[in-house]
């Protein structure tokens, strides 16, 4: 029977087509570029030997310490070349008219650079490389959001060309905005609605209930779980998030950090090797980092490999037809050791 | 500078990247499905010859009426094969549970088949083609609207394989749903509460703004206007609106029939030329079925060319970066004839 799901967070539908479901372990998308390749390449501009092609770096970590700019760093995050936001001026909102609003756009876009090796798979990095990537983007975070004008902070990856990566090197981005974007507001508004209705956290109820129903599970540890949501809207989405109840990704401890280490590189390695390594994006959802959504929203990581093509429905109406079911894609997932 | 546009009717905001501005007028995408080819494939199962392989027509135009299925048609609409939803039943919502509320996908999937020509671009058809199209699309909606558990009637065509059409043949489709979807419901929100605040229409005092301004004018004839929005997401974003108020298109007379015909075709052409025949999507924004918008809503029809690459941060966010200058596609588009 064709059945429909809502997203208990944003109330949008997604149509399961239950009647041309599938299981497609392979995306439609070819992609070169995500597999290992040469560990240098002289021409890259996130390689060694070419910092000075890149603007000053914001944040680094050597494991032996030497001046600034200069090869021999284990990750490296710095300002976008081809920012669409700078950080000087105000936020300053031309109101004359109201159907030309205008604004300065003030604002900052980093690129994290994961790794001195050219073309590893992010699956493939050992541990620590995970965790000192995970720690950069708290601490890129925290510091970012000292800036008064900054309302939210982005923090995402395209993996291969089809997911909208334009450099082969293993890299993620930051973008700072002066403004809450509509998808985390959708989920503001629809967590605090709910707080003010239950007095709990949407996503903790979500959580409980997939740890009883445990048909969705796709991998947990002791402080995470990991799940194919109910309302999937492509095939084999993804979501990690803390089973302790947070709203802030910034908040996170040491001992927290390697717990999300074990179960990001966990759901890496089980979308590349599961699904044959396909093109995909993910972005980290926390809180806006002026406004306090401590008691009703809840931080987490959301997966979405590109196994299928966004058309003029999903554009048009912003719903979804996942020709896959989220049960099955997450016992697939299971198995994929 | 940088800049920031907000989308008057959402409120959303899109950043115009100045400082990479540029002026794509090439799809990164290549897509051999748009070119004109052969007339006829006969395993094509939009041919001629093949109409039994399709579900039977649920409307059809024969310049001489013959009997149905047959060949000889001018235009064929036809109950999606692959439909994710059924016209049986209730749309049943089980509400057992808040956080997995599933509902019976009651709705009607439907394709129309545009032209008997199997590989000729919509945007070279003979006019009466278009007036066809635009036509069958008017009657469509009013018949589907008939039924009670339809919220809404999406329409939209999905142009070359990269904006997601898996057949070459041109046609567009039909998908009603027993849910307003939410990128409208958005729309409806942002129209009502203008309308509340200001007693006036958003969308005619855009047009008015468009009209003296001028700069981002594409075509117009009497009754319509194309433009490119303030706020345009992406490169060569392109918008139809009728000039008279107006919030259902089924509502088009005949003679505003022939006037959409007109701009629909020149813009398609303009596209097709100027920017060398790229994939694209369009859809019709339109009033949901059974409710009354007619003071506040105004249809439209969008046409977004897929000229870059959606990735993480709009997915995460749904906020758009667009490396270009509304005002320049524009004046560009114009400058195509």
């Amino acid at each position: 029977m064709p059945e429909m799901r809502k997203n208990p967070i944003t109330g949008e539908w997604v149509i399961i087509a239950t009647e041309r479901a599938q299981r497609p372990i392979s995306s439609i998308f070819d992609d070169d570029m995500l597999h290992i390749g040469e560990a240098h390449d002289p021409n890259c501009v996130f390689c060694y030997g070419n910092e000075h092609a890149t603007p000053a770096e914001v944040y680094c970590f050597r494991e032996r310490p030497n001046s600034d700019n200069n090869s021999g760093w284990t990750l490296r995050i710095v300002t976008n070349k081809f920012s669409a936001l700078n950080l000087d001026g105000n936020f300053a909102v031309d109101n004359n008219n109201l159907l030309k609003t205008t604004g300065y756009a003030r604002g900052k876009a980093e690129v994290v650079i994961e790794s001195p090796h050219h073309s590893l798979n992010t699956a493939l990095f050992p541990e620590m490389q995970i965790t000192l990537m995970l720690r950069s983007y708290k601490e890129r975070y925290i510091e970012l959001s000292k800036d008064k004008e900054i309302q939210y902070i982005s923090i995402f990856k395209n993996n291969g060309s089809h997911a909208g990566a334009t450099i082969a090197h293993p890299h993620s981005q930051i973008i700072a905005t002066p403004v809450i974007p509509p998808v985390v507001l959708n989920e503001l508004n629809g967590a605090k609605q709910y707080y003010q209705e239950h007095n709990r956290c949407v996503y903790c109820d979500m959580i409980e209930m997939e740890l009883k129903d445990q048909s969705r599970i796709i991998y947990e540890n002791d402080d995470f779980i990991s799940f194919a949501p109910y309302a999937s809207r492509t095939p084999f989405e993804t979501w990690v998030a803390p089973k302790f109840h947070s709203s802030n990704y910034e908040q996170l401890t040491d001992s927290q950090l390697k717990s999300l280490t074990d179960i990001w590189k966990t759901v890496l390695f089980k979308i590349y090797k599961g699904l044959d390594n396909p093109p995909y994006n993910y972005y980290i959802h926390t809180s806006p980092t002026r406004e306090n959504t401590q008691s009703y929203y809840h931080w987490h990581m959301e997966l979405v490999p590109k196994m299928t093509m966004m058309a003029g429905f999903e554009m048009g109406t912003g719903m979804f037809i996942n020709i896959s079911i989220p049960e099955e894609c997450a016992e697939y997932l299971r198995s994929v050791v």
